[in-house]
């Protein structure tokens, strides 16, 4: 399994999570500063991956996502949780750390701030959240392909109550709030109905066109 | 450049493409796999990947978008497109897509479309395009990797006047709404004020939490 494309046919939306096989942590390392190092909207990074491993937090969790048994099952579970706003503070953390990290400062970079400045805490918490929220959705795509590359199983979730989520993980008190969750493990093929079946997508003349 | 980390480190928002160096057509064409190879949400691909080859149509597109040069200079141009709302039959076509491809009608999977048919249509157009769109950074995500792995230059674009775009595309007639905007090419480093700049990423301390 060299080429990207096997690691995209290689994955599923695992349905069943072995609990007694754990990730290692060095793959766990790797999966994750994948996310790290992945691209944001002007670099701003606009969200953060909480790990939850408290047992009972899972157990909560799964309570208001359907019941989904790989949100407990998993050996791991990742919640990506977006920026519930653009504060000029935030803007000016990351442009501060770009000039810490290149040692100097860059006139265009600096303009490019303002810019930021003068645009993002205008607008409504709201507008702001769900562009930090489509952020983390590469962070996602990101972190499927680090799993596979690791032959770690993952299953990609939008069905949560978000609200329950925040609440349970105090991500109001931090700014953040629930966008994805990602529980990280093991398939156990008995009990999983998907993993035997075809990969289904549109064919390539449905899904792009040339203009 | 073997690993993931190899190649999210190798790849950068190229400032400057060199508008004399195409990109071989097996590169996008694996690249392009990728993208519909990826996940998203209950496999519906609410998106599709537009490839502008016109020239007089990437100029105006140019326009729209800051000027900014990529979008003329890169080897190719694509534009992320998502559906601007869930029908019926949108939802229909990805179901009955699935049964014939595994050749069988599977009872938890039609009660899954029954459940999507008695929500997504009822929700507003705008709810749905924006989780559509939210669909399209997954495929975003995967194709930077894809290019990554070919060695081609990438740009991300949010900066644009999707408004414009759908217009000058005439995507308002497809269904489909302008997300983002993704020129592909080779990097010309004369020119490019990033390629020599570090990548510049919080640390993992700031990004990832353990709870």
């Amino acid at each position: 399994m060299t080429t990207l494309i096997d690691k995209l046919q290689w994955r599923y939306a695992t349905k069943k999570m072995n609990p007694a096989l754990p990730v290692p942590q060095d793959k766990l390392d790797r999966i994750l500063e994948a996310v790290r190092l992945t691209a944001t909207s002007s670099g701003l990074q606009p969200y953060e991956v909480l790990l939850v491993q408290d047992p009972a937090l899972r157990q909560r969790i799964r309570e208001h996502a359907w019941n989904q048994a790989q949100v407990t099952d998993a050996s791991h579970l990742l919640v990506f949780a977006a920026w519930d706003n653009y504060t000029a503070e935030r803007i000016n953390q990351m442009f501060d750390l770009t000039n810490d990290v290149r040692g100097f400062k860059n006139e265009g970079w600096e303009a490019y701030r303002q810019k930021l400045l003068s645009v993002y805490p205008q607008r409504s918490a709201e507008e702001n959240f769900q562009h930090a929220a489509r952020q983390a959705y590469i962070g996602l795509g990101t972190a499927l392909i680090a799993a596979a590359e690791e032959q770690v199983d993952a299953t990609p979730m939008e069905g949560f109550d978000p609200a329950k989520v925040d609440e349970i993980l105090d991500l109001k008190a931090r700014g953040l709030r629930s966008v994805l969750l990602l529980p990280l493990g093991y398939r156990q093929p008995d009990g999983d109905w998907l993993v035997n079946l075809k990969k289904v997508r549109r064919a390539k003349e449905q899904f792009v066109s040339t203009i």
